[in-house]
């Protein structure tokens, strides 16, 4: 599928749930970036999960994020209950914003939804010559040493830096073992998960993806660090801006669509230009990447990566090739288009 | 052994050394703060190998760190190859002063040495009623997907903040699998290690701690994500400072000691009494790790413990009834007395 179709397709379906334009074309934009990364659990698949939000109330099409109050270095964003992408894109601008004057930016976004991949908006200040950060609390589902059952969201934390000559060195994770997106994936290919996933109502691990959400949990990354990063973006998504914590959360799949979901998340961003020896700042970020690029290989590895390089390698394919949508998200974006009665792109 | 006791042995030894009495106090107090923690791997056991790098030439009793450029919500500092301790609770300092007045701070410290356990900074900036973030790139010992060998340090992320009625919830962790210092420990005590730790010359996981550093590599904490978060920090702490970065960083123990070793470091504070709501913040965050607390627990669990808590508990345990030292650390502390022919306190 050719990515401009999908993007264009996306657009329409949230014209027609009473988006502006602008806003339609932003949000497909990014959900868009997420599919040509290859991360299809957070791109277009979503779209008809959002769009039954609208229907409901649960997401305002005609929200108008605002900034409710700030200081020299920071700001507290009211997302107005907007689509995640729509509220994310504008706090992420206000940090850039703040960073462009201090240095450096902070941003608590509030009544928000799902944002989907968190790399869609580091990247906004990495394509601006500034260090980004995004990330953001969910509902509950992965658990935590000593406990049973949920704890914190898969809470994703991103990264991304301007890297001379190339698109931006680009770190993006969920703080659970993987992405509850991927055990959903398993389950609708009919594959088993590796031990160390999930855990069923007992805590016992298993490699069954089905037990998940309804009687199984995801399990932090690396224990005790995932559990700890996963309470440092919780902290500063929802605590620092009196946002709706842990199971206060709504699922934004799950839940009642007439509900806000109350995700907070946030978001950092850092001239880096205006430091000593700001302005070789991605000259030095190409030559350190490009040592660990160059560095002794392992068996059978032909090259050492770094950070976002397989996404925007994906990327470029997407756009001279097309988009290799797997059979899950077309099936998703074939009843929307069914339910919309507007046209899917075909695969050409 | 008695807390402070210790910390006057620590003391008199840097004293000796050539450092002022204030610069010594602040040292060994971070020291034994590490020791309490139960986290003797970054304590006083370093003292002897800090202290031959001070002997050597490669740190400066006499350093005095230096502002050597600002903006409103960051700043550059030069750590004159001060001891690590002394450069870090310095840089900290400006970000805390940053912070009170932007919002928010970002200091990057260069010229300084392995600053020991990140958290002893982010717990200063936590004291103060703020949110705080320490972290240091290392001499390369941790492997990355596709190498072979060693790529990055154990670069440590440390983030702490407020909790009303207790000590600041501390999350301190390598980005290694585990940090060098439990490969040594295992080494000194002739214990196997778990498979995943550690691969050897060619790659392959070993049991074996004897094999680190000379032949063999740490593996990076959650695969290509512990990875991330250490070039993240790389970034940080040295590309963005224009220091040293990956194998241009000396191992603080095993390198020349007439050498300085390049590490440098990066510091963040954040206002958080500055936000809206911003005064009850400590007790929100106390109602959320109690929210936590307050789970069902696993089958065999009696607890669930919150980043920091276990260690908060050593440390009143060692205030009261005495810091229980491991050998190895023993060993080492009482090598330095020989050296120093300053007497280590009884365990009394």
């Amino acid at each position: 599928m050719n990515p401009a179709d999908l993007e264009r397709f996306s657009q329409t379906t949230l014209l027609q749930a009473g988006l502006d334009e602008l806003d339609a074309a932003l949000a497909s934009s990014l959900l868009v970036l997420a599919d040509t990364w290859g991360v299809f659990t957070h791109g277009t698949k979503n779209l008809r999960g959002y769009l039954r939000r609208v229907h409901g109330g649960g997401i305002r099409p005609q929200a108008r994020p605002r900034l409710t109050a700030e200081g020299p270095a920071w700001a507290i964003v009211d997302g107005d209950q907007a689509l995640g992408m729509v509220a994310s894109s504008y706090a992420m601008g206000v940090a850039i914003r703040k960073a462009r004057v201090a240095g450096l930016g902070y941003v608590g976004l509030t009544h928000t939804c799902h944002f989907g991949a968190a790399g869609a908006y580091s990247v906004m200040a990495a394509r601006e010559g500034l260090l980004g950060w995004a990330m953001s609390n969910d509902t509950p589902t992965v658990t935590a040493p000593g406990a049973r059952g949920p704890v914190l969201g898969s809470n994703p934390f991103s990264f991304a830096a301007p890297i001379a000559g190339e698109e931006p060195l680009l770190l993006d994770f969920a703080t659970s073992t993987v992405a509850g997106g991927k055990v959903f994936s398993a389950a609708a290919h009919g594959q088993s998960i590796p031990t160390g996933w999930v855990v069923d109502a007992e805590g016992r691990p298993t490699t069954d993806p089905t037990v998940w959400p309804h009687a199984g949990t995801l399990t932090p990354m690396a224990g005790h660090k995932g559990y700890g990063l996963a309470l440092m973006i919780e902290t500063l998504s929802a605590v620092a801006t009196n946002g709706p914590a842990l199971a206060d959360v709504l699922s934004w799949s799950f839940a009642d669509p007439s509900l806000p979901t109350g995700h907070s998340a946030a978001f950092l961003a850092m001239d880096i230009a205006a430091l000593p020896h700001g302005r070789e700042f991605s000259q030095r970020m190409a030559a350190t990447v490009n040592q660990i690029r160059s560095l002794p290989k392992a068996a059978g590895a032909e090259r050492i990566l770094v950070p976002g390089q397989r996404e925007w390698e994906k990327r470029r394919r997407a756009w001279v090739s097309g988009l290799d949508m797997p059979s899950d998200v077309l099936d998703v974006l074939r009843q929307l288009a069914t339910e919309t009665g507007i046209e899917l792109p075909s695969r050409g």
